[in-house]
């Protein structure tokens, strides 16, 4: 059973509502003696905190975290790393004129009827406020994986498409996703994406992401088959992702298209080192890494709260209609490639783990 | 840890190998009382089942299941349901030149590297023959979710896309899926789908596919936030199917290219009745089920054992080239569907016990 | 993996050091539309704090709790419930002059040979600080237990020996229990009980104890085997408090000497009741509550910190000794008896729920 | 969830009926590359068949161990190891005659309470047949460790009070208890304890015991506060054996008798070796191994099935009495030596690969 928490050894609980007074995150099974540091995961945290462009909601969260167990003298001691975020900028009167309507696209109609409650400042628990919480996670199982692995281990995430326009990702250029708030790596479309998210933002709609994460420097024998799969759990941990409805893993559905000679990434061995001549697997084999890149991509919706009139009921069963006004994000995938990057570390450091137990022991 | 056991409160754990002796299922926490005979299990089982056609590999199995424990005078009695299915058109000696090669695309070099041994007859564990113990537990799931929700609930799987070729999805039939060798829903595309995918076989190719499997009847509330989301299982489950690359929910991928006038789902009460007016969402909201029917899809990449041959490494790290003959499915997709379907209802029966403990108890 | 989680549906992890900021726990798998206050769990709290009498340490901590999540309005919301409580009498300057030695029957030196670095302030996590998270949880249960089977679901724990001072359990009464630092059922015995422990706590030592934990109007049918028996859990969440060394189940280790005849505890009906003549099972058979009460006991070591010097080594493998002077529970088994409740409160709501999911769906 | 599987990392899960078709175990977690075959299993099944001495029941059963998966030219390869012992002495027309009644002591009652339904021929579930499977699970886990930790690395089991007669474990022989039908570590008390014995069986009566487990060569560290502590599992464990009532380790029970200064186990070093002066812990200290023999004692009650008629009423609530002829252990409690040796193998490798995973990644 899982309800809240991620993960085998490597394990994360997270708690709290987006109006709630803090957030959290109660990391679990990290190995010892690790440098962790508060500005480590406020680092990661900033990349993916809202207000920072006109791209993003204008609701302003400094995300400041606080670490009040697990580390000590600076390092980690073994024991569960709790983590508090507090909630500020919090207007929940805005919430006060829907709190009996189900927005359209969001969670509220089937919080309601699942759980006959629900704290709808805010979306409460459904928030993707919840995400920073996964980001203070991943910040951690990033030093450890450094730690084992050294600086080729990276993980590098970015938005390669944005609603209806694709980029080139043969133009992948990893410095410029630190560069621009899109984090698109294809200069080349900047402009045009600029102008496409300001349209949609003005007419207050909302359009759709895919993000692709990629991770380099992992070593072969990650994952175990058949039902701790590395793809599996990959799947699993983006479609947790607030608004993610499709994962692909390496061709993903393109797969479908390719024949046989197609998709076998062959193999060539150049002295030591083992070479794929592709990629369509996106590094993972029989549930396994292969030591190839891992790259996976997954496709977040629009932002449901949106500024036209959709018709709905409330909690009472009458029909009627919303509009919602208000700070979202015009675009909420721009956000996940943090959240994306953050899930990919944990799950390689739970794999790592998990192979260290089984195989290396 | 869950390595070789899928699900939370409705289990199942699956054993064997290709070529050895048997393979198997052990389901734990199954509800008692539930009318259970082989004969069950055995219809559904035939339907995976290979050599049922020029289209699938020609290897004949049985498939015939044993139940060992757990029922009880034709009634489930609460305790684990252990299920064999012995092993008998092996072929081990036609593994005995590629013993050594890694095949690509499979599974070979990864499980070599990560156990330093591998049972090489058939793939060992990394076959799909694993996938008989699936279907196995997803009839088990099937009959009880009956029991508890009656004949309303209802799965079914088809596939929609035969490698470059996809069907149309309006013209859904469910009658016809069970009368073509395809698990195709669109009768006018049959012909053309034949005709493909002798040409693929002929040529010693194969191809990829897309499989969507729809549930219906499947009752509000289903799905635990926010790390055992109904979607985030659901992605799991399908993407732990042998040769599955990418899992969507509803508009799935597609999803990045809507709107969020297009995206969201309006909601009109009808007397007692809840109407979504489309399904983008498939059915889930938040992670938790909505009442409207679940979609899923799946692409299968094509069978990795083709004919023409491939660069590869051995085992001692020797470049070489492999080309394999032998009993292949063209499309190992096709008989994806009735997996597809087990893993939904297995997913769904954990889910409905979950939610009955948490919410209903 | 549940290295800081207990339970498998209801389910809490707890985090905190003894002189780090704070403690606390998520609880995790709660039921929704549970009334749950501050107070409710203050109640709880209060029983277990230390600096209450002259029996217990004279570190003075409130012990006031603070609830973050899950609770909108007074109510459960099926969302995790997280907890707080700072620490506020912290003397870390205490353990300066010991951080470098074993404190033998503590788990100092275990800590540092399995972790390679310790929190020692306090004894950092070791620290039976720990146990006010648990309490906390417990409450929680208790007020779900209440809401689903009414008043006659009760827990009421006592110590029945005082280190080599046995109490008379047939004189067991409830209210005095409430009444006495001691939480001994046995009135006759307290003049004894006091005057021993003054003793002991004079002379600087220590005295193990004996508690004992009784659930009545527990439903027949909570407990699942074989690796989720009802008495295997509450013998592992026993065994889990800290200093316990052995747990028993109705006639316990007495067991070994009983024959058939007297160990049977035969079965009457008298209308619709079912009686039991005896309950040296302890409520349970085969791992599944009877309906009788339920009753486990358990042994808690003599507190390990005392004056008289001990032998013991450093981390730098010097011999060397040591005598611990500070605010030390003479018996820290008294303030057991809140936590053994707690946990037994937690096992049967996990229970009570799993038998829901599994039997009454 | 973990109804019918123990363990963390290194996990089985048991299926079977005493009555049904076969009773197995699937091994999941196994370290690859480690040499097993079916005569290592058998070597310890054969210690805990029936039959073999006038102590035990006279049912016969060889016992005889397949192992259909996993294990490949003669050595594991990381995937389940699935095991199968067919029934082979069946008499379920034994059971006819009591198949409506309840058998006080045993799970009849409970059993069908839960689940409403049971398999009444030979207990059906909760017969301690069960326990062949752990045997099993325990040879792997042993071969592991052996492999591992080298020949240092022992577990042995022995009872050490038989009914009313306990022995003197000062006089522990290891040699001798492979030589005695009991497991009686204590040469001068084996006449006596015969005659005890025979004369409790010729009544028709039984009798309970104590059973002692020790390991040694266990590595310092293994153990996971707070909730994954080594004593908490072994607790866990050895309650988890059928007819068990008590768990204790090191003075466990007797620890509440201890004060302070008896109880600190003293360290002193000398040279590179760290010696404890005495093992009131029983080798554990906050739930981590100390390095010392693990030490662990369990209470096991008298079997139930007495020739005396007993008091009970049958599943349609009338009162009525049984009295139980047919094949059964005296004393139940002798057998159990083997199990508790198994699992004290499977929880130590458990925790050897999780300690393996957190503390040596």
């Amino acid at each position: 059973m899982s309800f809240n928490t991620f993960g085998k050894i490597f394990r994360f609980t997270t708690w709290g509502e987006s109006h709630g007074p803090a957030i959290g995150c109660v990391v679990d099974g990290c190995p010892p003696n690790i440098k962790i540091t508060e500005k480590d995961l406020q680092i990661e945290l900033n990349r993916r905190k809202p207000g920072q462009s006109k791209f993003t909601t204008q609701r302003k969260e400094d995300d400041k975290v606080n670490i009040l167990s697990g580390v000590f003298e600076g390092k980690t001691t073994g024991t569960p790393i709790s983590m508090i975020i507090y909630n500020k900028d919090v207007r929940s009167r805005d919430y006060e004129t829907i709190k009996n309507k189900f927005r359209p696209g969001h969670a509220d109609y089937t919080y309601f009827k699942k759980y006959g409650i629900r704290d709808y400042r805010g979306g409460g628990r459904q928030s993707a406020r919840e995400t920073a919480s996964r980001v203070a996670a991943g910040a951690i199982a990033k030093k450890v994986l450094h730690s084992k692995l050294g600086s080729k281990y990276k993980v590098v995430g970015a938005v390669t498409q944005l609603g209806i326009l694709g980029c080139d990702t043969s133009k992948w250029d990893e410095k410029f996703i630190y560069k621009n708030p899109f984090f698109c790596p294809d200069k080349s479309i900047i402009k045009l994406w600029e102008k496409y998210l300001l349209g949609i933002r003005k007419s207050g709609s909302s359009c759709g992401a895919i993000i692709e994460v990629r991770a380099k420097g992992v070593p072969t024998g990650l994952g175990a088959p058949i039902y701790s799969k590395l793809d599996m759990d990959l799947a699993a941990a983006m479609m947790s992702i607030n608004a993610v409805k499709g994962v692909n893993i390496g061709s993903g559905m393109n797969s479908a298209q390719l024949n046989g000679e197609q998709n076998s990434d062959e193999i060539i061995q150049k002295g030591k080192k083992t070479n794929f001549q592709s990629n369509n697997a996106g590094g993972i084999l029989g549930g396994i890494s292969s030591g190839q890149d891992i790259i996976v991509s997954f496709a977040v919706k629009p932002t449901s709260s949106i500024l036209s009139s959709r018709k709905t009921i409330d909690k009472f069963g009458k029909n009627t209609s919303i509009s919602v006004r208000g700070r979202h994000d015009p675009c909420v995938g721009i956000r996940a490639v943090p959240i994306g990057e953050a899930m990919m570390h944990c799950v390689l450091l739970d794999h790592y783990l998990m192979n260290t137990a089984q195989c290396k022991s």
